[in-house]
């Protein structure tokens, strides 16, 4: 284990509530709360054992004034959440109590932690991998359960394992090259076929599964930062009542994200566990006066950033020229139509929308194709099925990193069935191995690991 | 003990933090706890001892599958917040987490619980009385350290202790009205002057603790819930740097708090230890068009409402009839006056505002005569002094149980006076008595009891 300061931050969201954690880590956590911490009985808690527990005050560390009423739990390294010793305060959940007693650990020798820096100790003393330690703020913010299922998986090691054996899969190609080049050194220029195929075999086997990961990589992106759904149409076609009927069963826990912008509404949904910000740009129209012309320019925008479109049109009207300059616009992006109103009279034909696909007829108001609009929707992005158990690339980071690693595996065959020196060949087959290490951390810049974990929040 | 079910509950405030808290509380904790995690050892949780930790996970209740990974906590009752036996989930702290764990608790076995219940069953299992209850959510909502210390004192029973010593008084001056009785009957009409002395002494001694306890209901109150600062002057005074210089070191942490209105611009000070709620009326006027009139209206009111009155002026310029009708407005209510720009050439005389007490020369820009100001804030409602260690009455509930119990006493006092029957006594001293006892609890309808807790958040 390395050697660290002992650091501290409250642990628990902010805010009031029944209870408050103040996390204490490092090898004189238990040093620095006996400082502040008196025990109802008289007992010295640096003889404490590991997960167990004590009732009692934390004390200004001057004036030893009551400060509040806490549990105080302790749990030794190496067995701990960083590895190193950790003590957790229990205190009263309001604003003052959590920062009163915050201070006194700071005031006993404790130093504020970083964003993110009892996760980064654990993953320095090697209790977590870079993709556990990752998925441990994926598992925080996750906004369904199927989010936070897949995020539990990463957590638990999945995606490490599957990176530890392609790893040791390109290290035992590595080895193989090693080998044939002592040989060919022995005996000039004759290299065994069956060395050869071997080699080619070994890089071939990563290269599909690599590509079976990235498979997954828009379904596991999804499933962790969402759907994002603009709807578009004319004002009174329905959008209002379409949301209403989506949000009847299906909103998120999550509703109260910031960065909502005032002039556009956003909802966010729980499709069977895909997370959808859903975009309606009725809002816009509203705030406008030339309501057609700007309403239409400002759709656009929201239509290029969308995943999906949602196009709503009121069968009961006839087709104008707005339609068709959003229909233009539209017939190139993944899209759903909605054909409204439906139990009133038909004035579109089939050849006004004839340029769209996924043509859905709906009631907005009475609820009709609702179920067909949300297994549309799963069957565009994950055709039709949800794999909730398997291990999904949900990061953008491990996207990026595992592409690299394909790239170089591809240019390391192209070697081997051009017969290039294999000394050229190992050099890329060791930048494939180098990319994957990305993603579990065992080659990763300093720099780029202090960005990674300063955008968890404090306390964790 | 009683015979309650096992409730749950999320202790931890509601947000996104790296830990939030499950609570479990009554009989079968531990056993509907064991239904649902799973220890990384393989352990029976039921054997687990009081005041011990265990790592596991917490799964589904029906399927088995993986929700989150958590410590568990375990306090035998009755050693525990709610004399109950207690079992704590400390998992990670995202809205779909904490959920889901709670979610499991509740498929488990155990009920949600309601706003407040924890702490009502601390009350009901007699492990706490009601007036430490509810300086438990004092605690929680204290705005200032000073608010905390003073909910403190009376969480650890500093109050109780007092209405103990005053109900122990009362009850001895009742058993010499009986003793009275008694010897009445035997021996007719004559009573011993000596016994009459001995219960006018008791019941006078009642009556100068509850004056005493009662004198600091005032500060008190302001220390729990704030005091309430309006500002009013004409635009241009120098209110928002009056405002921006008070803010600068005093800003207390609680800003941001629910109910504030869009129009009136209100801020939170921490003036040595005083939460302080800082109404500028700058905010009104700058929405309405008819400036002066309306401004002027609107501020009546808030100064109907607020507990302190600073009207700013500008000596630089004359006294208009505006300002007049302001002075007339304040000079019977508690102000104070801040003679603004007095580095400028000074235009109002004194006998301009000579109705008016508490005036002090300011420059709001440099900063000059804001300490001048806060110490005669300290003047105005704590003589100058903060007594920060004595017990303070806080709780308006406790100042109206108060007065009652004195009403009672002064009574009591009248009749023993007046030589009346001292059965006829005995009855005021009774009433007395059980007024004291809605303090603690010990008298109290059950609906009272459950309005006091229902303004307790959930999970305390």
């Amino acid at each position: 284990m390395k050697e660290f300061d002992t650091i501290c931050a409250i642990a628990t969201p902010i805010g009031e509530g029944g209870v408050a954690i103040i996390r204490i880590s490092g090898e004189k956590a238990l040093e620095i709360a006996s400082e502040i911490f008196v025990p109802k009985n008289d007992y010295d808690i640096k003889n404490m054992k590991t997960y167990t527990m004590k009732y009692g005050n934390i004390v200004n560390f001057k004036t030893r004034e009551i400060i509040d009423e806490v549990i105080l739990t302790y749990m030794k390294a190496p067995r701990s959440y960083t590895g190193e010793n950790v003590v957790e305060i229990n205190c009263h959940g309001g604003i003052v109590s959590t920062n009163s007693v915050l201070d006194q650990a700071i005031q006993a020798g404790a130093r504020l932690s970083e964003p993110g820096e009892f996760t980064k100790r654990a993953f320095l003393n090697g209790r977590i991998d870079l993709s556990q330690a990752e998925a441990v703020m994926d598992i925080i913010t996750a906004k369904t359960e199927l989010a936070m299922k897949s995020a539990m998986l990463q957590s638990n090691g999945a995606l490490s394992k599957e990176i530890v054996e392609l790893r040791k899969n390109l290290l035992n190609t590595l080895a193989l090259i090693e080998y044939a080049v002592d040989f060919t050194e022995d005996d000039e220029d004759i290299v065994d076929d069956n060395l050869i195929m071997q080699i080619k075999n070994g890089i071939d086997k990563t290269i599909v599964k690599i590509k079976n990961l990235l498979a997954s990589a828009d379904e596991g992106k999804i499933i962790r930062e969402g759907l994002s759904i603009v709807i578009v149409g004319k004002p009174n076609v329905g959008k209002s009542s379409l949301l209403n009927a989506l949000l009847k069963e299906n909103r998120a826990i999550v509703t109260d994200v910031p960065g909502t912008t005032r002039d556009i509404i956003e909802e966010y949904l729980n499709v069977d566990g895909i997370p959808i910000r859903i975009i309606d740009t009725a809002g816009i129209r509203d705030t406008e006066d030339i309501v057609e012309k700007i309403g239409v320019e400002r759709s656009k925008e929201k239509i290029e950033e969308a995943d999906l479109v949602i196009l709503m049109i009121d069968v009961s009207r006839e087709i104008d020229i707005e339609d068709k300059i959003i229909i233009e616009k539209i017939k190139n992006r993944k899209h759903i139509v909605l054909a409204n109103k439906i139990d009133l009279d038909r004035k579109i034909s089939e050849e006004n929308i004839n340029e769209l696909n996924n043509i859905i007829n709906i009631s907005a108001k009475s609820g009709i194709g609702i179920d067909d609009l949300k297994k549309k929707i799963k069957d565009l992005f994950f055709n039709g099925e949800i794999k909730s158990e398997s291990l999904l690339i949900s990061n953008t980071r491990h996207k990026q990193a595992l592409y690299k690693s394909l790239e170089n595996c591809d240019m390391a065959l192209n070697k081997v069935n051009a017969d290039e020196y294999l000394d050229l060949i190992s050099i890329y087959i060791t930048a494939a191995m180098k990319a994957l290490g990305e993603i579990t951390g065992d080659e990763l810049e300093e720099d780029l690991l202090n960005k990674i974990f300063s955008e968890f929040c404090v306390g964790k």
